[in-house]
């Protein structure tokens, strides 16, 4: 499925919940998302973890339709075959990823 | 383009950085980058924001391909046209989308 696709999905089933809440909550449950899936990085199951990543996934696609953001055209505007910082595959970078 | 092409093109640009900095310390260049779209949301800065959409999309490829997970399937197990919960579409929860 194509990101656009997916995040039109995720419009169905969601916009009239996420158009309610809005942005700023919205992103609050994308923050509670990403925590679960920190949790689930520190344990062994393998089913949760996937379950986890597929929630920040969606809570991210539903942020963006909040926000009326194509997500496929934001991150291919980016990250369109090349790091965009040195702009080659694979990226040459040195120091920045090294938090 | 498709979740599990844009993942693979992730693998492609960052992987050899990737598996080297492990699971713990990509899940915290994500949380860094979900902090960053939570600032770009309290601005009017439509491009900032797509920026961050972007980064943080594609640290959760990233952190896909780290602890081998495909995506799109996670992503497609669980919210395959309907909400996981009440399997409606659109979703008929009420109380589960109020934080």
């Amino acid at each position: 499925m194509h990101i656009n696709e997916f995040q039109t999905m995720m419009r169905q089933i969601y916009f009239h919940h996420d158009s309610k809440r809005g942005a700023k909550r919205t992103f609050l449950w994308l923050v509670e998302e990403v925590e679960e899936l920190g949790e689930a990085i520190k344990g062994k199951d393998k089913k949760a973890l996937e379950n986890e990543v597929a929630d920040a996934l969606a809570w991210l696609a539903s942020l963006a339709n909040v926000v009326n953001i194509d997500l496929e055209k934001a991150a291919m505007a980016k990250y369109d075959h090349k790091c965009p910082k040195c702009k080659q595959i694979p990226c040459e970078c040195t120091r920045s990823f090294q938090p």
